[in-house]
């Protein structure tokens, strides 16, 4: 395990002019995306990208292009994802890359796999971008798992094309990028029919696929395009998108990086490997913004909050892959309260604008990166910060928070109506709900407080964890984090999973919670990536050896 | 790991003439059950149980005593839940227990304790037994578990005795018996709160563990046995009991165990080892049986749905822990469906009595206990079967059922009012429901449905997954356990926690998805479980050594 060598700074930047695996087309108002992998052009040399099956490089330009048209297409209101590979789809999750891959790595490509599936998901119910899956051949594994994260999936009848989810049978691990999930809690299929589908390597083609439940239609070869070309088309019709452009262009965050910084625009991270600790720094707005959609359009991808909340996203993805032993992320920020109030003003007052919209729903998915990254979380607000409104989201989504109390040196936080639910978690919540859950009045009465909280008063409202004085500020702060990089990180990884997500859950957070937690303990289970496991033995001519006895 | 010698097999029955480790005290309406656990009355000899911490011998006896209040004492109504060692209320689960223990055994271990520590919530709930948690000393890791599953937590005020989640901080591994899960979605602490609750090994005291939600109250030493003699009496005038006995005495179940079966009166486990198959068996109603509450009380637990049940409930615990090896349990039905439907119509009639309510939900338990077993589930509906109301939620909760189609030895199941969400699996919906969740109308048109259902008619109504005809019924169900015992055990168990809580999410539900899954994750990481990990470094002179990469 762990021989495969991916360079250390992995990037998540890309675009469509360097893509190498996707081809994106707009025709008016449907998009296509096609699937076409290439061989050679995996992370690493050390494993060849066969059949459209993909490695974390292949996924990182899906997301770019559905983040792409979000905010460069709002014209398009239907994608059509499909392959052009004769006769496949995609064959899923490269077997080679996972079986040489670090036990960290294959966690982080999961959760990164899952985030572009779900923010595909999110793309249909808050953009009105309609996904249909057009599976013009094999569909396996990870493949469907892309085609159950559409709307609707079309399936060609060839007398050969099928379904499946071989993971359990092939590999002796879970379809574990919402698979197993969403077959039976989003497309509800007969959990019996479920299981036998799941356990099937060869999968389920034809009218059995459509009776059930696991694909819309199938489709003679003949007739597929024009049928979807049809289906495309129809679910268009549905869309409430804007319908017209112009779009913005996501330029490139070109952030600075070095041995020790990341530096963008509005975010620094600061890398103190020794001690293991990322100091991250948000700077608030720094000239007015702009204060009517036509501005904010003009605007486009240097409109602070979405300027900020994506180098904020680049961030959290770059200290999940390229810094695993960084513990703690010390969160601040730097500015001016006012400025980021008026900010949210901005955003609450034209939210029906589409890229206001897609504004605050970029902001809300950055911040659910947050609440999954698998570090330790630590507010500090000081002096100068600017912990208002959407910032303070921030704090919120932190495991604790310090906030100084010097009458010297006076320090506030502020809520907006972005606090009030503009924002949800996975499970739906807003982070202010969850936090009181035991006391569900105080949320009302903190988003009622008018103006800012001084440190005390912050302290009693139940917004900050503590609130220690200039003397013992430093000590404490100090201690906390030291205290905090000593524990097992494992231990840390499983008790923030769930403190973090107390309340309702959803077919999101079982994802994360109940499906993740699950595979990744097959991960380290000797069944499959042992000697002899099943996912060790996929492909060469040994057959995999088990321990028979159940857990 | 895996260096304690337990002896082949676990019973788990027990009464309270035969604990080591409990007393169970009744007076008039208020039972107290006091911890005071021998150091050398574990399960093994390779660890000593000092300051009341418990191995599973102790923790069958706490669930042996929680149902015989519910059967045998209908008079009580609260339970103060205390130690009798001077300054200790418990220590949690024995670390050296754990540390020795499987894999395997870990995980079973944690899941009966999670089960015992549910149906105290469940008695609660459903039976009017109210728990009163009286820590007169201090109270770590499962031992503040077993205080949260309890109403209410009284903690002395010495100046001494904490509450404490030590688990992170001190074992590297997880507060998994509920801990993580209670504390911010049953007792709702703020998450910043727990988080430090949680990484604090010295735990909270005081007034804090008040203000923190972690405790109800805190009460001077002095005043400490009134308090908790006042709240007790508080809490059994809350209750809705029937307020006075006679309750029924429940005598052993006495199976006859050779080392190819276990046979109880209406249940038989067969065991073929070699197929890594047990074919288990229920029997029906051989006699009539009683028709008023009168009657059901002087059956008592010979009274055939509590017998069978109880019988069920005993060999899927024995199945567990001392038959680690078999993959897939066939479930069979023997008898007259008549009688079953009889048995129900009684069930369903007198549910408002106190033993018939009692007997429904011990039916409830046992079958949200199949639902929890690791182990893949295929029911076989064959010829002589009596697949009826509740007994075919024992098909409803198999991964697949399977149902002979032969004309000529006519074969039928049948629905009744038990399966209408009498009987809901741990979500709080009906198997029925869960089945349906995509077309959630035919559950209601299978209830509606008059009188049994044959081959064809139960698999279009959806109500079994395959219907063979007699020609191909053995190659069929030979070759389907046959390709199920060849998977990845690890994988199966992973697939089916998630196929089977396809729905909605509870408390109980995270408790075995969420916090189980990702502890079961930290149980096989080398920073909890390597050579140096931290639980195998507890209490000895070496310090775990940690590798900091997060996951």
């Amino acid at each position: 395990m762990g021989t495969i060598s991916v360079s250390r700074s992995v990037s998540f930047e890309t675009d469509p002019g360097r893509y190498r695996h996707w081809k994106l087309a707009i025709d008016g108002e449907v998009a296509t995306l096609s699937m076409d992998v290439q061989e050679d052009g995996g992370l690493s040399p050390d494993y060849r990208l066969k059949l459209n099956s993909y490695d974390l490089g292949v996924d990182i330009e899906l997301a770019d292009a559905v983040q792409r048209l979000r905010f460069e297409h709002p014209e398009v209101r239907a994608v059509v994802v499909t392959s052009m590979k004769e006769r496949v789809f995609c064959a899923g999750a490269n077997i080679f890359m996972l079986r040489g891959s670090t036990h960290a790595w294959k966690v982080n490509f999961c959760k990164f796999t899952n985030e572009t599936r779900l923010a595909m998901e999110d793309a249909s119910a808050h953009s009105g971008l309609k996904f249909l899956a057009a599976l013009n051949g094999t569909c396996a594994g990870g493949g469907y798992e892309l085609a159950l994260a559409c709307d609707e999936i079309l399936l060609v009848d060839d007398g050969n094309s099928a379904v499946s989810l071989p993971e359990t049978p092939l590999l002796g691990v879970l379809p574990g990028t919402g698979g197993l999930t969403r077959v039976v809690d989003k497309r509800k299929v007969r959990r019996d029919l479920a299981d036998v589908f799941c356990t099937v390597a060869e999968g389920v083609k034809g009218k059995r696929a459509v009776e059930w439940r696991l694909v819309d239609a199938v489709v003679a070869k003949s007739q597929f395009r024009e049928a979807v070309e049809t289906r495309a088309r129809e679910l268009a019709a549905r869309s409430d998108r804007p319908g017209a452009g112009p779009g913005i262009t996501l330029g490139p965050l070109q952030p600075s990086v070095t041995d020790r910084e990341i530096r963008y625009s509005a975010v620094t991270v600061a890398l103190d490997r020794d001690r293991r600790v990322a100091e991250l720094t948000v700077r608030g707005p720094e000239a007015p913004l702009p204060a009517t959609p036509e501005a904010v359009l003009q605007a486009g991808d240097q409109f602070w909050p979405l300027r900020a909340f994506r180098e904020l996203d680049d961030a959290l993805l770059r200290l999940r892959v390229n810094e695993p032993a960084i513990g703690v992320i010390d969160i601040r920020t730097e500015g001016d309260p006012a400025a980021v109030m008026a900010a949210d003003a901005v955003l609450l007052a034209h939210r029906d604008h589409w890229l206001v919209r897609e504004t605050i729903h970029f902001i809300k998915r950055a911040l659910k990166r947050l609440d999954l990254t698998a570090r330790s979380l630590f507010a500090l607000i000081e002096p100068g910060s600017c912990f208002a409104g959407t910032l303070f989201e921030l704090a919120l989504a932190c495991d604790r928070s310090y906030m100084l109390d010097d009458p010297e040196r006076p320090t506030s936080i502020q809520l907006s109506g972005m606090n009030a639910g503009v924002l949800p978690m996975s499970s739906g919540l807003s982070r202010l709900q969850v936090r009181f859950l035991g006391e569900p009045s105080r949320a009302g009465e903190a988003l009622a407080h008018e103006g800012p909280f001084e440190a005390q008063d912050a302290l009693e409202a139940g917004l900050v964890s503590f609130a220690p004085d200039e003397i013992d500020w430093d000590d404490e702060v100090r201690l906390a984090v030291e205290e905090r990089t000593s524990l097992s990180p494992d231990a840390l990884t499983g008790m923030e999973a769930n403190l973090r997500f107390a309340g309702p859950e959803t077919l999101e957070t079982k994802i994360f919670g109940r499906l993740t937690a699950w595979q990744n303990w097959i991960f380290q289970r000797p069944n499959a990536v042992g000697e002899k496991g099943a996912l060790t033995s996929y492909g060469s001519a040994q057959r995999p050896e088990f321990d028979w006895g159940r857990t």
